[in-house]
């Protein structure tokens, strides 16, 4: 299926959410390359907090910027969730072997999954059915130390190539911040009940006109030991297996309990 | 909390993904005003496929365009996301009693859940702890026909304001087109396990360069009688309850075999 597919080596598409220059997705292509071949398609500009948008009213347009015989770059105009529907039905023409984005500069642990262009393009490489694994730093910074992640990085990517992962799971794994201690292990985790707490930086424009700024403040009420951000702070790398359906299975029989008293 | 809450009236606010021009909300607003205060947010440009993206990059900009006592509406640049932030933190100054999202031009069954505007506004509101019900017909058409849907709509609001919801939980309602024999009821489902399978149409522009359109068919091969799918095409209402917690807890004890094996 995969034309790239010549010898034994898998097939790795690579993608992010903070374009094709970022620090992350540059370690990242580095730790998958003694892997296999790489297929890297990127945006041209950081796509952060794009979570699973699609690109309908504009034509998408793509450039390949590196050819090798294992490892091939490519950038676009599009999303993350765009880079991958390219990758797979524009460059490779089939399925790759994995699809791994990041590293994002930033924890996509807790309520972030939903926001993240990271964790988008994660989404939508799990419902293509590819293996697909999201890497993020805890750590914001557009000079953060990737330099204690490869073992762990290269672990999991090694695990999913050999293992596969069920029908409609993902993984969605988070990496401590450099520390002068190593990162203490890994722990697989349920994503946190935390959430954003917003609030604007409202201001007035130089013809008098307001416009807003998004703040927000990470709030975390959700104490125990068996989450993601619990492991962040704890210094382990957590994986949070992750699904895209959403249906809340637990609350069927509550609303069909509603619906028939009211009908 | 509400600033406008002076009597016993709950408040509503409606957003939407088509923009404020679009004839999904105006019959929104229409179904709504009857049960309570009314406050709209909405684009000003439509925002479809636009998922949980937010806007961080660009400032935000809202404008009221009509006030009366029980009736206001605003229309601002950012995505269904950012609608429902700048709603409760710059209008409302507060939550209102309930958030309802659409009517959505096209069906947000089963994936679509996850690429619609719509739902990522209600799914915001889920987070912010308000009951949040988005509502989308099962007709692409700007011209489509809302005229049937209007006790199913008002029906399952008025459940929502007097039941609540539980913590974590949101309504996905997809209503059925019109067709000559009435809906058929109310079904309690869950989401169709079926995707878009993508292609694009790939052209070259008068200098030469090419780009690409983004193009998809639905398929579904989840051919069971309990999916939102089934529930649209047989002429009944659909309502999934939908979770924004996406760790799939049934999968953690093999993660936790694997990585206790890897370690």
């Amino acid at each position: 299926m995969n034309m790239m597919q010549t010898d034994n080596k898998p097939t790795i598409l690579i993608t992010n959410d903070d374009g094709y220059f970022a620090s992350g997705i540059r370690h990242l292509i580095q730790m998958m390359r003694p892997i296999g071949r790489v297929v890297v398609v990127s945006s041209e500009q950081p796509m952060s907090g794009m979570g699973h948008a699609i690109t309908i009213k504009t034509p998408l347009r793509l450039k390949n910027v590196v050819k090798e015989s294992d490892y091939e770059e490519y950038i676009c105009n599009g999303t993350p969730v765009d880079c991958v529907k390219l990758g797979e039905q524009v460059v490779l023409k089939g399925k790759p072997d994995i699809l791994v984005s990041g590293i994002n500069h930033g924890s996509n642990a807790s309520v972030n999954v939903i926001y993240s262009g990271t964790m988008a393009a994660v989404i939508e490489g799990c419902i293509d059915g590819i293996p697909s694994v999201g890497f993020s730093l805890d750590d914001y910074s557009s000079q953060a130390d990737f330099s204690h992640l490869e073992p762990y990085v290269q672990a999991v990517a090694k695990m999913v190539l050999r293992e596969g992962l069920p029908s409609g799971i993902c993984l969605n794994v988070n990496l401590p911040k450099k520390r002068t201690e190593g990162i203490r292990g890994m722990r697989v985790c349920r994503q946190a009940h935390a959430r954003w707490v917003e609030s604007f930086d409202s201001r007035y424009d130089p013809r008098g006109a307001e416009y807003h700024w998004l703040m927000g403040e990470f709030e975390n009420d959700d104490k125990a030991d068996d989450t993601d951000v619990w492991a962040l702070e704890n210094n382990y790398v957590s994986l949070v297996p992750v699904q895209y359906d959403l249906t809340a299975y637990k609350h069927l029989a509550l609303f069909r309990e509603w619906s028939t008293n009211k009908n």
